[in-house]
């Protein structure tokens, strides 16, 4: 631990060896491991902080509490050529969604597309990383997952549905691909818990109380509240963010048997699950479609380059330095922190050494100041 | 024509066959005609009155102009097992459409999934009707397309991506189906025409003018200006909206071969086209998966019916009488108008009553009051 409050960075090289030690002395195979320390510090590159080694040690404690089964069967329980239902068995979401997406990719290679809809798993990391690995195949990839609720619907007071993320990814040729992550919740949970540490209200129309009312107090939302969709009310289109959020958790939890809305499993102990079970665990859905069943792969990709200069040279509005494209915050993150290493917070290092004295592995050592 | 300002009721039957005399008398054959007039009236009946029977001049005009194919040769022009891509042959979008649409339904049903990008089309009415034939199958349908440039991405100023919208349909056991229609622009353009009409303000947040500046004068917005994405701002999400409207574009247009961005053509004349075409006419985009290939249908069904009672139990935010389901809108002015009939305001009724001279069919008679 350090006593500022300064966070210090690490090679990610480090920490994902570090990690993939951690989920081995949990019991999760070589391979398994090495999978899902890839997908938890790629959240961290492309700097998403919230979904990224700081859950290290809730995925471990679910581990060791049984929550999570680390050597899962995971199952096609059902399927067509383009097609699949399969069973994480409990598995971590970190290893059912890779090799989901997997199957995924295999079925848009042998026949044009392939879709997977998941059950009985629980996290799976950033949505982004899953529509990355399509890419390297000269695929767009799709990638979706339900949550535990702390979204209302549309004119709702109770929180009924997941952040539900949905991503979707298209290569460029000689322009980085257009990556498409989001949240269907107006914000991630992350930004009221940054409010509540910061002592600061939030934004007005991101969340309500308790009662049903709009409130800027993080603290409201914490304590019963619940986050609007994307578009927070009628006039900016939050019914609109609530239909997306309801597509994720239809796909996601509906179609695959899993837990859906206000029934999905919680990650974090905080967050109360309502009711019985009415699938199993949480759900997610893959997607592939292969560029070359529409079109010629590189003319494709020249064209997807020509949309992103197209979308860039758009005058910026007053005060705005530049229209970005989807992707560019988390790419800058990447190119950055790959060689000046990911900074985690004392708190976050803190835990980690925990997680490491647990599981007898050496915590790496900061890249010198 | 009337001389108060008062809408007339026409029944749905006989503005569909008003519609498809029109079109016939264009010179569309029998069945595609029949089709055309399905898909619009569907619109009206469905309480779209932006995208239904009002818009047969601007497409009968387009036809007579020979910028709409009355004759297409809609092809094939590459396909896999569950994708294709299809030329639409500057058709009639409102024929291309269903067309492809069915093309991804077959595929749906032979192989699990079926994708159809469309180029060369114009426009096909409203998404929903798409999807809601998927329905009838057991498959869970996909409906996007792009059109010409209304909206600024992100931190922009000036039209660059159409309002494009999408529309995904899931079928329920005793409950309606779970109908998503939604522009990806915070509200259509039509809003814009309706508070000019009415000499009113827009809503805070729905668009800038032309030097990029928010703002509430519905004039400023049509005069080079642009509606902002569903979330307007930063705060509640405008970003996100701009993603969903790329997703749309991508793979309507870019994957397609249509035009794209801000090279969509121009379905009213008013709106004009930005430079050379970088594809062929307008583009859509359809899909279709097998609801068997992912679980036993009616479990899916029941569970679809479970998640629609949920959703309808959650406790209505303070002023706000119930939380609806997506479609319930539209499904309310369908259950309505196919009873008293489809209300057109007196200046659409005398726009149709020019096209029913020129074609030399007659207008029906509206429904006694």
């Amino acid at each position: 631990m350090t006593s500022d409050n300064q966070p210090r960075c690490f090679s990610h090289q480090s920490l994902t060896e570090f990690t993939e030690q951690v989920f081995r002395c949990s019991g999760i195979p070589r391979v398994d491991a090495s999978t899902a320390a890839e997908v938890l510090v790629t959240s961290d590159l492309r700097g998403i902080d919230s979904h990224g080694i700081a859950r290290l040690r809730p995925y471990v404690n679910a581990i060791r509490s049984g929550r999570i089964n680390p050597k899962p069967n995971i199952a096609i329980i059902r399927e067509t050529p383009s097609t699949a239902q399969i069973d994480g068995d409990r598995g971590l979401g970190l290893v059912v969604g890779p090799r989901a997406n997997q199957v995924a990719m295999e079925k848009a290679a042998a026949c044009g597309s392939g879709w997977v809809a998941v059950k009985n798993s629980n996290h799976y990391g950033i949505a982004g990383y899953y529509p990355l690995q399509a890419l390297r195949r000269d695929l767009i990839g799709f990638s979706m997952t339900n949550s535990s609720a702390l979204v209302t619907p549309h004119l709702g007071a109770e929180r009924m549905l997941g952040t539900n993320p949905l991503a979707v990814a298209f290569p460029g040729a000689e322009e980085p691909p257009v990556v498409i992550d989001m949240a269907s919740s107006i914000v991630a949970y992350g930004k009221i818990e940054i409010a509540m540490r910061e002592n600061r209200q939030i934004e007005p129309g991101w969340a309500i109380d308790s009662e049903g009312n709009a409130t800027r107090d993080p603290h409201a939302v914490r304590d019963g509240g619940a986050l609007l969709p994307i578009g927070s009310d009628r006039s900016s289109g939050g019914h609109k963010g609530y239909c997306l959020s309801s597509l994720v958790d239809l796909l996601s939890g509906v179609l695959s048997g899993a837990n859906w809305g206000p029934f999905v499993p919680p990650f974090i102990l905080a967050v109360t699950q309502a009711g019985q079970p009415v699938g199993d665990g949480l759900g997610h859905f893959f997607g592939a479609l292969q560029i070359a069943g529409f079109s010629d792969v590189d003319a494709f990709k020249k064209r997807v380059d020509q949309w992103i200069r197209t979308m860039r040279a758009t005058p910026p509005a007053p005060g705005e330095s530049a229209v970005l494209i989807p992707g560019d915050p988390e790419r800058d993150a990447e190119s950055h922190r790959s060689v000046h290493g990911i900074p985690l917070l004392p708190t976050v290092a803190a835990d980690l050494e925990i997680a490491a004295d647990l599981a007898g592995v050496q915590f790496p050592d900061p890249i010198p100041q």
